[in-house]
């Protein structure tokens, strides 16, 4: 029924084109019609409609962030959202994280031959209706088809451009003894979502993929005017493998408490049917903060009045400890190192 | 031999790792290894050492232009070439067809399963030549891993930034009847290159890509003062696809003169035996210029006296008809019009 309906309104004709062909990114035609009838239209903006190789913006700004993302989640349609919410709620946090305010946005797909049009069309009214969500505008764009069988359906690059606008500095070189870490709410939930979808597990209920631009929550703390040391999104690898990036980069210990570490019980259940630890999982909505612990409370109350950080919680510190590694206070009280995972663990699921 | 020195220096011992795994896309300890021995020496700057989920930079500029572009050449090695210049080489002259100065440029990478980690290093390489001859700096990046049989060796997406340093306003629809339109030099060598190395054909002489980063003849006309209505380069659906986007954008008719057409003898000659129209044949090292009558000449002795465009010529002129369309003057004086292909002629060639 929903797929019939976002047919109905497909602007390729479905009938013509049911699946994207090699020359539908071959610089002629019939990509042109693509970029014409299906990509501008849905990502109108003014900067777009200039209609040239690349895209000249009045950035009135001296300080940008700049990051880049490409996402080969499989499947690409899933409980709570699919690539195309990806493709733009990521790159956006990726943007925040930095304290940027996130503005324009590239997308570029690879697309492999065959490709139903009515997929296509559902990832681009996604990618706008997050963008718009995100306040970000899609500002130049790619299409690239590839021979069927070098490919996996679409995957999709996104890079981003944000304004800095004023003299922040938040970057892991900041994060300093003392430092209290706050994260906005339960772990897992992406990473599982994506995992139950593709091992076909069925539960009560779906898990849904916590995917969530978080530059709203992210500019309610720069305005409050609290210091922030660092942030950084929890994806790939989940909190563990971020905390263990952060404590390299910083040169500094830190400690968790478990016990502080939210996971709902359906995330929990299903991890441990799938054999993973939650701690590992990938996000994609959630990130930590580092502030001085006279700010903590402040922090979290301001994270808490947020919708996306109704389940904040304090979840460590940065100790004293002069090794740069992560340790686990587990709910029975021992402590042991939170390692870095060699990468096997969850593949594909951005 | 040329692989065999190639191996000698990669810095993710081959014995280990002949080929890229699935885990070195995970996001944990294999993937950091990647990064941290392969790619951040190798791109190695000041800004990408920042190590943050996105790279803050002082732009100090009002004016931008934004780019993307994503790269699934097939060979990814060929004759004056690999995806690696591609990816560098063709973001940066999107960048500067706007008129921008090429300055900072992401890389995402999608890996296929299984890819040799010795072409992953000739690629990385690449890229890094290719970025310090053109002058920009890989700030960030990303790194995916896709299962084998699900990707095609590597894609890389690479998006770019350029500084617009003054009031320059160089567009489509600036395109006005009387302009005089100059090109670079001559056609179709990318894209035969690249179709002859798949095709297995033999010439005498192999036939080079004429991949090349533009921003230096570039800056050249703009340093000249020369009012520069509007520039192209001509890359997928090569010359005739060009004219005819920029002919819709500005409604304007365009008259080409065949006889002013330069192609190589052995392009042409392949062209001939592979059945493709040169005037539709991707390069990656032309582009056009759109000037004033009276500034023509001067334009044309500037072009000609930088390496990158000393078989510039003068090709056609934008003229008074009412019509976005494009016409050819035959080399026999029959006039025809030159239409936009559906886009099946040369798919990834670039």
């Amino acid at each position: 029924m929903e797929d019939k309906e976002f047919s109905l309104s497909c602007p390729i004709p479905i009938s013509d084109y049911p699946k994207v062909l090699l020359a539908h990114g071959g610089g002629g035609k019939l990509m042109q019609s693509l970029i014409d009838k299906m990509f501008r239209p849905s990502f109108s903006n003014s900067l777009l409609a200039q209609n040239h190789d690349s895209t000249v913006i009045d950035i009135k700004a001296s300080k940008i962030a700049f990051t880049t993302d490409s996402y080969v989640v499989k499947p690409i349609f899933f409980p709570g959202g699919d690539i195309g919410t990806l493709a733009i709620n990521g790159t956006v946090n990726d943007l925040c994280m930095s304290g940027a305010e996130p503005r324009y946005i590239s997308i570029g797909m690879i697309i492999e031959e065959g490709f139903p049009m009515e997929d296509l069309w559902r990832v681009v009214q996604s990618l706008n209706t997050s963008a718009k969500e995100a306040g970000i505008e899609i500002v130049t764009g790619d299409t690239k088809v590839v021979d069927k069988g070098k490919g996996d359906g679409i995957f999709i690059n996104s890079s981003g451009i944000g304004i800095i606008e004023n003299n922040l500095n938040i970057s892991p070189g900041n994060i300093k003894p003392g430092d209290v870490i706050i994260v906005n709410g339960d772990l897992g939930r992406h990473g599982i979502a994506i995992m139950a979808e593709r091992e076909g597990l069925a539960f009560e209920s779906k898990i849904k993929s916590d995917c969530a631009p978080l530059n709203g929550i992210v500019k309610k703390l720069i305005d409050s005017g609290i210091d922030i040391h660092c942030m950084r999104d929890l994806t790939r690898g989940g909190l563990s493998s971020a905390l263990n990036e952060l404590a390299e980069s910083s040169k500094t210990e830190i400690l968790i408490d478990d016990n502080s570490i939210h996971v709902h019980e359906d995330v929990q259940g299903a991890c441990e049917i799938l054999g993973f630890d939650p701690l590992y999982v990938a996000n994609e909505g959630k990130f930590i903060v580092f502030v001085d612990p006279e700010n903590a409370n402040k922090c979290l109350k301001l994270m808490k009045s947020h919708l996306l950080g109704a389940e904040s919680a304090i979840i460590g510190k940065v100790t004293d400890g002069t090794k740069p590694i992560v340790k686990l206070k587990s709910r029975i009280g021992t402590v042991r190192i939170l390692d870095m995972l060699s990468g096997e663990q969850l593949p594909r699921i951005c």
